[in-house]
C-alpha cells in the first residue's frame, strides 16, 4: 500500500498526504464495504469511459455508514411505504447509488447493469431516473433538485404520520449534497422551509470535498456553510467523511435532533486516486487505466473488475435485509389498522370513492348557476368541492394567496403544531415549494398544488421540468395569466410563458374559459396519475360561456363551443380569457350573414391526442383565426399556413387590464375587422 | 395627531403603538422630506386605485436619509457615468422611486406622471422599467432580480476601476430591498457571489418590515438573516429604520466597510396608517379615501394631494444637486484623462476600432482551415479573436469553464486581488450569474457573456427574460444544446429548451452548424447593443460545411448552404448540428435523381426579421423538412402545414450520443427516407 505514491506528494496536492494517512489505518470490516462501492464506481467509469467517479470514491464511507446502519429499508421491498428515504442529491455521483442497490441484494440491478452503465435503456442511466429502478426515490441532476425533493419528502412525512399515526408512518429522509446542490438558490429555498418546519427527520450529508469542476471551491466561495444552516434554524456537524466512527457518531445525533441536521463530511474527492484525488481531475470523467489500477492497489483490492468478494457481498445483502424485520412489524400493524385501506388508496395514487360524484354535482350547480367569475375564483369554488373531497390534496401558494385563491375555508394550515394541515405557506420561494411538491409527490400519499402567478413559472422552471421528466402528478395554479394582470405591468405579465410551458413534453397546460371548464380542467388535473398540470387562470372576470355539464368537454383538449350557423366561412379558435371575445366576435360575425364557429382549446397537449379525424372536424375547413393574449409561437399548427393570429408580439405594459386589451388590439372588434378583412 | 388612533391598538397589532411613540417625536425636516414620499406614494396608489403604498410608507425614512446625504447623483445629469446605482429591487413600491426622482429634481418626470402612475404610457409604471426615465437603475418587480442586478453593477465599477482608475470610476452601489427579496433562492447565489469578492461598496438596506402578503413573514419564515449574511462574509448591522440618525450611522459605517454591509431597517410597512400599518393590508393595495386621510393627519400633512409645500420642494432640490460639484470636477478630470476617449466609448457601448478586421481575418483564415470541431470550440477560438480586441468582453461560466469552452487563453481571471481580471468563475449559480451579468451591462463599460449548459437556461430564465425586456446585451454561451451531450442523459439534454427560448422575445437565439457559422454568430451577438443572445452549441464535433467567408450569411438568420442541382424537389432545413446531417442525407438524394436543397437556419429571430420574398426565396416552394435535435414546437412556422419534422418527440436518454441519434431517429438516414416517402 505504501508504495503508490509518495508521503508528500510532489505536487503539493496536500489531499494526498491525508489520503495516505487515512490509507496506512488497518482495514476494518465498514472499510472494505465502501471500498467495494469505490471499486464499482471506478471500474462502471472505467467502462464507460464517462462519468464522476471522485464523488462516490469520496462518499463511500459516509454512504456506507449510512446504508448499513441508519437507513430503513428492506432489498426485497423498495417500494416499502414506510422505508426511509435516500435522495441523491449529486445526482452525478450515480455510481454510489447504483453500486449500493446492486451491494445490498435489490432486484433489478446486476453487474450486467453496472456494466452498461451510461448506456441505452441501462437502469444505470448517467444521473439516478426515477422509474429505471423502484428503488430510485428521484431523478437528480440538476443540482439542488434533490435536496428541494427531500424537504417535500419529509413534509409528507410529517403530515401522513399526522393523519394515519406514528405506526404506519414513521420513516426518515437523508441527503447526500455535494458543494453544486449548497451552491444554487434553491438550497436557500430548501433549506430555509426545512428549518422553519423543524423536519427533524431529514438530514443531510454535505460532501465537503472543496472541489468542483472549475477547481477548488474556494475560487468561487467564500460561504461560512454550517454557519447558513444554522441561521435556517439547522442542527449543524463536522465529521471526517472517511471516519466510520464519527460519520456514525454524527448519524446518531441527527436521529435525536428537534431539528434538521447537516452534516459536514469532510472528504477527498477520488478517495484512493494516487494523484487525481483531491483535485478535479477525478470528478467528472474515467480515472484511466493506470490511475484506477493505482487506486485499487492502494485500497488493497485485488478482484477482478465488478467481481465482489464473497463476503463483502454477503455483508452488503445482510445490510439490504436489516430493516426485514421491521417492515414485517409494519405489515402486522397495517393489517390491523383502521384506516389501511385508505392508507393503501393513498399511497396507490387512487382517488377516494364518491369524489367524482361531488365534482359532477358542483358543475351540474354551476350550469345552473352560470356565475361570471375570474377563473382563479371559479378554480377556488372548484377546490372547495374537491379538497374536502380528496383528503390528499395538500396546496399552498408563495405567498399570494389572496391572489391566487388556492385556499379552502375550514382547511387548517400545515404548521409546526398542526402538521395535519393541509394548506402551505411556501414564503416566497417559488423554486422551492414547485421542487419540494415534487418531493411530496414522489413520497406519495399525497396531491400537492401550489400558487404562484403565471409569469413565476420561470422560477419554478427546472423542478416543473422535472416532475414532467418524472410523471409526477404536481398541479400548479398559476394565475395572473395574461396582460388581464394589468398595472403590474411586462415584467409580471406572461406574454411568452404560455408556450414556454406548452414546450415542456408530458406537462399539461389547461388555460380553461369560464367556470365550467375551469372546473373540468380541475377534474381531469386530479384524474391524471402520471404527470403534471398548469392551470392558466384568469385575473379579470370572465362570462360562463357553457351550460351543460354532463360531459367534460375539455378532457379532449378542444371542442367546438358554439358551431356555425350555417356552413362555416371562419372558424375562431381561443383559449382561457379570450374565448368570450371570440363569442362576441362571432355574435357580430353571424349578425353580418358570417357563420362563425368558436372552438374553445383549453389544452393543446390533450387536443394533439385526439384523432387526426376528430381534430379536423373541429378546426374544419374554413380560414382559422386564433385568438390567445399570449405570442402567438406555436399557434400555426393549429392555424396552419394561411390562419391568422389575433395575440402579442412582445412584451406588455403597466396600465388597466381592459386599456391595455384595446391598446394590443385583442378585441372582439379586432377579432371581427381580421375575419372581414381575411374575407374580402 | 395624538387622535388619529388609540396608544393601545385595540386589534392587538403592536406596530400600531410602534408607530404612535415614533409620531409624538418631534418633527424633524428630514421626517418631513421623507413625509413628502409617503404622501406621494398614498396619493398615486389612491388615484390608481392600484400599487403598493406599504413599502415606500416604512421605507420613506431610510430612503431619504439615503437619498439626501448619501447617494452620489446630479438630478442635471441621472446618466453620469461615476454616479452612485440605486437599485429598488423591492420593485412594487417603485412610488419610492418615483416620488424620490420627481422631488429631487430630476427631469422628465413631474406630478402628472405621478398621477397617471400605473397608466397607459406613464413613466411611472407599476414597477420601474428600465428605459422609462434614466434614472431608474434596473426593471425590477420579480424579486431578487435587483439585489443580483446591484452585485454586476458592483462587479464592473469594481472591474472598471482598475481599468480606467479611481479618478474616473468611484461610485457606491445602494439596494433596498424586502423579505420577499432576501427569501427568494437568487438572493444566496447573489450574496455569496457579493461576499467572496468583498464587493465592499455594495450596500443593502433590507426593509425588514416583517410583513409579505400572506402575513407576517413568521407564517412562512424563521430564518436569521442577518447571520446568513454574515456566513457569506457581510458586515451586517441592525436599525430601527424609521431612525434617522441611526441610520445615517450604519450608512456611514457601509461606506467604511471591507464588505459588503445589508442593514437591517426595522420598519413598520404603511407607517402612519391608523389601522393598516404593520399589517398586510397597507401592502398591495390602495388604502382607502378615509385611511389615506388618516394617515396625513398622523403625519400633519395639509397639503393637497400630490401638491408639496415649496420649502420640502426645495430642499429635496438640493439634495438632488448634493453632487453637482463632484460631477463637474469629475467631468474636468475626465476632459484630461488619457483614457477619455476609450472610456466614453466603453460607456456608450461602443465596439472599438479594429475589432471587425480582426474578426473577419480570423474568418477569412476558417475559409482555408475547415476546421471539424464542436461548435463549443470553435466558439472558445472565435473568443480567442474576440475577447483581445473588444476589452469590455467579461466572460465566465458557472462552473463549467473547460466544457463551455468559455475561457480564453491569457486573460486573466477577476478576483480580490485582480478585479482587472476579465474572466469570472460564477460557482454553481446560473441564475445569479445571469442576473448579475444583467447587472454588469446594464452599469455600462462592459459586454458580459456566460457559460453554462443549454438545460441550464431554466435556472437562468427570469433573468433572461428582463435581459430581453430591458435590451441588455447579454450573452449566453449554452453548450451541450441536445441529446449530442450523451451519456449525462435526459436531466441535462436540452429537448423543449431550444424551442423555450426562442418564444423570449428580444432573444436571439443562435446555433450555429459549423465554425464559420459559430465565428458570425459571435460577431452579431457582440454587435447587436439593445439585446441579449444565447448561442446554442454543440458538444460533438461538427465538419466545416462553410468556405467562404466574405459575407456574414448569419446576419440573415437563415440561408440557402446549399442549392438544389435542378428544379427543387425537396428543402432540408436545419439548425446546428444537424445541418451536417441534412447535407449528407442531400448527397444521397441528388445521387438519387432528387434535386435538394440544404437551408441553414442558424436565428430564427433574425430569419423572421427578413422580408417575405427572401424568405420564400430560401424555403422554396418543395417540400419542406425540418431536422432539429430538438421538439418540433414552432416549426410549423417554417415547414406549413404540410411539412416534416424530424427530431426529437419527448426527453431523451442517457447513452453515447451517436446512439441516441440513432434512437431517436435524427439521422441523414431518416431524413432521405422521410424525403422519399413524402415524394413517394
Amino acid at each position: 500500500m505504501a508504495s503508490i505514491a509518495p508521503t508528500i506528494d510532489p505536487s503539493g496536492n496536500p489531499a494526498i498526504a491525508a489520503q495516505q494517512r487515512i490509507l496506512a489505518l488497518p482495514v476494518t470490516e465498514t472499510r472494505r464495504l465502501a471500498d467495494a462501492i469505490r471499486v464499482l464506481a471506478i471500474d462502471a467509469v472505467e467502462k464507460a469511459n464517462s462519468g464522476h467517479p471522485g464523488m462516490p470514491m469520496g462518499m463511500a464511507d459516509a454512504a456506507t455508514v449510512l446504508f448499513t446502519k441508519y437507513l430503513k429499508y428492506d432489498a426485497a421491498d423498495p417500494r416499502w411505504a414506510d422505508r426511509d428515504r435516500f435522495v441523491l442529491s449529486a445526482g452525478h455521483g450515480s455510481m454510489l447509488l447504483y453500486a449500493w442497490l446492486y451491494l445490498s441484494g435489490h432486484a433489478g440491478i446486476g453487474t450486467d447493469d453496472l456494466k452498461n452503465f451510461r448506456k441505452l435503456h441501462s437502469v444505470a442511466a448517467g444521473h439516478p431516473e426515477f422509474g429505471e429502478h423502484p428503488a430510485i426515490e428521484t431523478t437528480t441532476g440538476p443540482l439542488g433538485q434533490g435536496l428541494a425533493n427531500a424537504v417535500g419528502m419529509a413534509m409528507a412525512e410529517r403530515h401522513l404520520s399526522a393523519r394515519f399515526g406514528k405506526s404506519l408512518v414513521d420513516h426518515r429522509t437523508w441527503v447526500i449534497a455535494g458543494d453544486g446542490c449548497l451552491m444554487e438558490g434553491i438550497s436557500h429555498e430548501a433549506a430555509s422551509i426545512a428549518g422553519h418546519f423543524k423536519l427533524n427527520k431529514l438530514t443531510v450529508l454535505w460532501d465537503d470535498n472543496g472541489i468542483s469542476i472549475d477547481g477548488d471551491v474556494s475560487i468561487t466561495s467564500s460561504d461560512d456553510v454550517l454557519k447558513r444552516f444554522q441561521s435556517y434554524g439547522w442542527a449543524v456537524k463536522r465529521v471526517d467523511g472517511h471516519d466510520h466512527e464519527a460519520v456514525a457518531k454524527a448519524l446518531d445525533a441527527a436521529t435525536r435532533s428537534s431539528r434538521p441536521t447537516i452534516i459536514a463530511c469532510k472528504t477527498i474527492i477520488g478517495f484512493a486516486a494516487p494523484t487525481k484525488a483531491g483535485t478535479a481531475g477525478s470528478h467528472g470523467s474515467a480515472l484511466g487505466k493506470a490511475e484506477a489500477q493505482a487506486a485499487k492497489d492502494a485500497l488493497g483490492w485485488t478482484a477482478a473488475p465488478f467481481e465482489i468478494p464473497e463476503d463483502i457481498k454477503a455483508s452488503w445483502e445482510a445490510a439490504g435485509r436489516r430493516s426485514a424485520g421491521s417492515r414485517r412489524s409494519w405489515l402486522k400493524r397495517l393489517a390491523k389498522h383502521a384506516q389501511k385501506a385508505d392508507f393503501e388508496r393513498a399511497m396507490a395514487g387512487k382517488l377516494p370513492d364518491g369524489w367524482h360524484e361531488s365534482a359532477a354535482a358542483y358543475r351540474a350547480e354551476l350550469a345552473e348557476s352560470k356565475p361570471k367569475l375570474a377563473t382563479r375564483v371559479s378554480s377556488q369554488k372548484a377546490l372547495h368541492t374537491l379538497v374536502p373531497a380528496i383528503p390528499e390534496l395538500i396546496g399552498g401558494s408563495a405567498d399570494l394567496t389572496g391572489s391566487n385563491n388556492t385556499n379552502v375555508q375550514g382547511i387548517p394550515v400545515f404548521t409546526v403544531p398542526n402538521p395535519a394541515g393541509r394548506y402551505i405557506h411556501w414564503g416566497i420561494r417559488e423554486h422551492g415549494m414547485a421542487a419540494a411538491m415534487n418531493g411530496l409527490a414522489l413520497h406519495g400519499g399525497v396531491i400537492p398544488y401550489s400558487g404562484t402567478f403565471l409569469v413565476f413559472a420561470d422560477y419554478m422552471r427546472p423542478a416543473i421540468r422535472l416532475a414532467a421528466l418524472m410523471r409526477q402528478r404536481v398541479i400548479h395554479v398559476l394565475t395572473h395569466d395574461s396582460i388581464g394582470l394589468g398595472e403590474d405591468g411586462p415584467t409580471h405579465q406572461p406574454v411568452e410563458t404560455l408556450p414556454g410551458l406548452r414546450v415542456i413534453p408530458n406537462l399539461y397546460v389547461y388555460r380553461p374559459a369560464d367556470a365550467m371548464e375551469t372546473a373540468e380542467c380541475w377534474e381531469l388535473a386530479v384524474q391524471r396519475a402520471d404527470g403534471p398540470a398548469v392551470l392558466a387562470l384568469s385575473r379579470q372576470n370572465l362570462p360562463a360561456l357553457r351550460f351543460e355539464a354532463g360531459e367534460n368537454k375539455s378532457a379532449r383538449g378542444g371542442y367546438v363551443l358554439a358551431e356555425a350557423s350555417g356552413e362555416r366561412r371562419a372558424t375562431l379558435i381561443a383559449t382561457g380569457s379570450e374565448v368570450h371575445l371570440a363569442m362576441q366576435a362571432r355574435e357580430t360575425l353571424e349578425a353580418e350573414g358570417i357563420p362563425t364557429a368558436v372552438v374553445s382549446l383549453p389544452c393543446w397537449e390533450l387536443f394533439g391526442l385526439q384523432d387526426e379525424s376528430y381534430r379536423a372536424q373541429v378546426l374544419g375547413e374554413a380560414p382559422r383565426f386564433g385568438i390567445e393574449a399570449a405570442l402567438g409561437f406555436g399557434w400555426d399548427r393549429w392555424l396552419g399556413q394561411d390562419g391568422t393570429f389575433i395575440g402579442m408580439t412582445g412584451f406588455g405594459a403597466s396600465a388597466p387590464a381592459e386599456d391595455l386589451y384595446k391598446h394590443f388590439g385583442i378585441t372582439a372588434e379586432a377579432t371581427v375587422a381580421a375575419v372581414r378583412r381575411k374575407l374580402g
